[in-house]
């Protein structure tokens, strides 16, 4: 199953989003907009660079957190749609800057950004979309929001250095990995989902239920991407099975699959991943040793489990159709796996 | 004559910016304060690539306008330590990611932090400070000023772009070399200098004169630079000479002896600059072809125009101490180049 699923094909297929996107629908058109009027530029890179990432596909999860987190609370405004756009914007030039930091020459089956444009350009790009992201957040005038979101700027950062700093370390334990990933991809989840409440100016005890619900079906989410990239629980062998396996990434199934395998197997894993010596056959030897000791199965278990405290987060707010689909939200994060 | 001027030395040095200091001191050591808390982090390559840029050295003058401006217009608060601080992040991430944009060996006579940490290392602890930048400004709570530096971090990028676009190119004008260095240095000088009358709620006027000053004094300060890159006025060849020109950059004095030069010349500079062919003695040529047509003088001279402009704009305050101070800042910019 692709992870990337462009617009069109959405409804068909990501039925656990249709709810969701019945609710939010009109609001996503009004960001959809908005991203493509602030990435206009007379520099004409800019908006060739930032479609490429930005109109090509991507569920845009986040701002659609935003826009449900503030339908859930009665907010009548505008700054909502601002904030999905400005937090999508802050996500592409993250993406932008990853693919330079990791020299990877494909992103989710697409050719990277740094392959077509260069180095220099995605990382000015990255900043362009940074600086822009702030400029339309500020604009709604909301203080609180944007603590939150410039708060997240700089744990992003911080995470993915601190991956940066154990990467291809196949020592890696379970929590240094968790660390890491709700930094670098939580985070943002977390904030997107607690502008909402926030903007809709509920109390704190609604800003503290959204933002838990941001930050574990962040990490839920995570966990199901690092699983799909070798196939999912399924082991299923995919176009793209094997991205992370060959960019050498310490991901959850790899800290199970290595601490619960032979010698041997630690061996392997440490030529591969450490080394990066990857020989014709691997990536099937590695999805095969992760099925052997249940290292998939696993880390769809632990990605439920964070599921589980995402949805329980969301138990304070009364019944109502917006509640219901952020629930489903988190049942799609974590069944794209199956 | 160096350009980076050691916070020890620059008492005796940069006599332009005593009265300045002399006002600003004890904000200054604040301010200093606060950027080395901000870059402390439990991941140590942050502190350690941050402190390589910030605390080695700089004029601080970027966060002296914050303060200056705010003095002047008998700001009480502490939102101008924040701001200050905000906007040297600022400024060190763009060095950081100009760095790896340029693929530059060294900064300013010192290694590149580049060289010393990697492009990943650099790319993110600039989006660290970034993020830590807008955070840091967002506590003050004032609005408008965010909107002045989320505006900047906007169009600094596009510059870059824009420069990255022309780069290499000896038949740029004179007219699109102005609006590269407008984005990319003197935005930020403007905003800096806005800062101080908007969070002493001047009015609008004030806020316009201050902004005219740091733009057009930013625009001297470049045009002095990149003099100073080929050794100022007198062309005296000092040991950072002709940084610019090994990168191929192209520059105002480039901009000029270009377009002054006879065939044979131009085509020395498509060589050296286009084509990056660099030869022993080329240096030596390209300070006596910048003598010959005054191209050195004459950026000087350009400089020394906008610095009139950024010095009538500050002519409706009222005299005092720090309005004079501000003025001798011009001084102390343009006096570089002799």
């Amino acid at each position: 199953m692709g992870i990337v699923i462009p617009l069109e094909e959405r409804e068909e297929k990501a039925a656990g989003l249709d709810s969701l996107l019945a609710l939010i629908g009109p609001d996503l058109q009004r960001v959809n907009q908005l991203i493509l009027q602030r990435t206009g530029s007379d520099v004409t890179t800019i908006p060739e660079v930032a479609n490429h990432l930005i109109s090509a596909g991507g569920k845009r999860l986040r701002p659609m957190l935003v826009l449900a987190t503030a339908g859930m609370c009665g907010y009548r405004g505008d700054g909502h749609i601002k904030f999905a756009a400005g937090i999508e914007f802050m996500h592409t030039a993250t993406l932008l800057h990853d693919d330079v930091v990791d020299e990877s020459d494909m992103r989710r089956g697409k050719i990277a950004a740094r392959m077509l444009w260069g180095n220099e350009t995605c990382v000015l790009v990255g900043d362009f979309l940074l600086g822009h992201a702030f400029k339309m957040m500020v604009e709604p005038g909301v203080l609180p929001c944007l603590s939150v979101v410039s708060q997240a700027a700089a744990v992003i950062a911080e995470g993915e250095i601190l991956q940066l700093n154990s990467a291809k370390d196949t020592q890696t334990t379970e929590d240094a990995y968790m660390a890491v990933i709700r930094s670098k991809t939580a985070e943002l989840f977390a904030a997107a989902a607690e502008v909402g409440p926030m903007l809709s100016g509920r109390p704190k005890a609604d800003e503290a239920a959204c933002r838990s619900y941001g930050m574990n079906l962040g990490i839920a989410f995570q966990l199901i991407d690092d699983a799909l990239d070798y196939g999912g629980q399924s082991a299923k062998l995919g176009k793209n099975v094997g991205d992370d396996f060959r960019e050498g990434k310490i991901t959850l199934p790899v800290v199970l699959a290595f601490r619960r395998g032979s010698e041997n197997e630690r061996e392997f894993w440490r030529r591969t991943l450490e080394k990066g010596e990857i020989a014709d056959g691997d990536v099937e030897t590695a999805c095969a040793l992760m099925k052997k000791h249940d290292a998939l199965k696993d880390t769809v278990e632990r990605a439920s489990h964070y599921g589980a405290i995402a949805r329980d987060a969301l138990e304070i707010f009364p019944a109502s159709p917006w509640k219901s689909a952020l629930l489903e939200v988190v049942d799609f994060c974590v069944q794209r796996a199956y």
